[in-house]
């Protein structure tokens, strides 16, 4: 157990909720902050989060969070923007896109930069299939049209601590405990 | 005739003709610098070009162009992230998303940034429709499926020059060449 309070900068709840399940024991607290912070145009989730991390070290420890949903047969769309085309066009928008298209697969990234003693970034992907229709009501965004490799179910049909085992949060949020030990 | 060289700070050489028909008469010379600067995420095409502005006075006198199409029945999108959306589901995903939707009202917006002795902002729009299938081979980018109120044809059915009279960037064109007189 950490006596330091983690922020997580988010404006997202979701996000949120899934550190939090992670994190809790490892943290005296941890709490949610939505900090306006600048995110650049970037191909990679990576570069955006470099970028962000230069203007926050007052704040440190802190955690930012940078996930997209990159979908193979759009050349990765929506990837980078995916927030933002959650907001327009949806899990809806991306369906009506993938209707005529056989080859579905896509995978889940997220890009943790962090703020202790020093920066780093942790990656974590999942990799799965894009569903013929939503499913499920837990979780957020693209959750239930993205269905995990090995598993029947989409994220939105689990529970976040099952999602946390097997997600691209997760994988990033697991390289990072073992970081702070 | 002004005696100096204009750069336009672009990748775009569709973008790049236009600036430079338009413009030729009043400078000496127009370039293309293709730089790198930082693009922020945003809501708005004004917020993207004033954050760039900030790092760019040492190539000045230079524009720099941020153009989207916003689609009124998708929220907005493409927007912002036009450039990212048309490298990845382009024109055709584009008349996927709108397939079934009879409400096809659209604008195009283009904020041409400005360091000359110093910095301003201009903003042209126009409006039009999202045709049903693509039309010309003129232009670039959504040119093909953007038919501006008024007329029959699309941006990509028209010369530069006679796109440059009503389209959104020669709009702001316009006022640019207002000010710098």
């Amino acid at each position: 157990m950490n006596n330091d309070v983690l922020k997580v900068m988010t404006s997202n709840r979701g996000k949120y909720v899934e550190y939090k399940k992670k994190l809790k024991d490892h943290y005296h607290k941890i709490e949610m902050m939505n900090l306006d912070y600048p995110e650049i145009q970037a191909d990679g989730l990576e570069e955006v989060v470099r970028f962000a991390l230069e203007d926050l070290e007052e704040h440190s420890p802190l955690i930012i969070d940078d996930s997209g949903l990159f979908i193979d047969a759009l050349d990765g769309f929506p990837g980078v923007y995916s927030a933002y085309v959650m907001k327009t066009i949806g899990c809806e928008g991306i369906l009506t896109l993938m209707k005529e298209e056989n080859h579905r697969s896509s995978r889940f990234e997220c890009v943790i930069g962090y703020i202790g003693r020093e920066k780093n970034i942790f990656k974590g992907i999942s990799k799965g299939t894009i569903t013929r229709e939503k499913r499920g009501t837990e979780g957020f965004g693209y959750d239930p049209i993205f269905r995990p490799d090995g598993f029947e179910r989409t994220y939105a049909e689990m529970s976040s601590e099952e999602k946390n085992r097997i997600s691209h949060r997760g994988d990033a949020m697991e390289k990072l405990l073992d970081f702070v030990g």
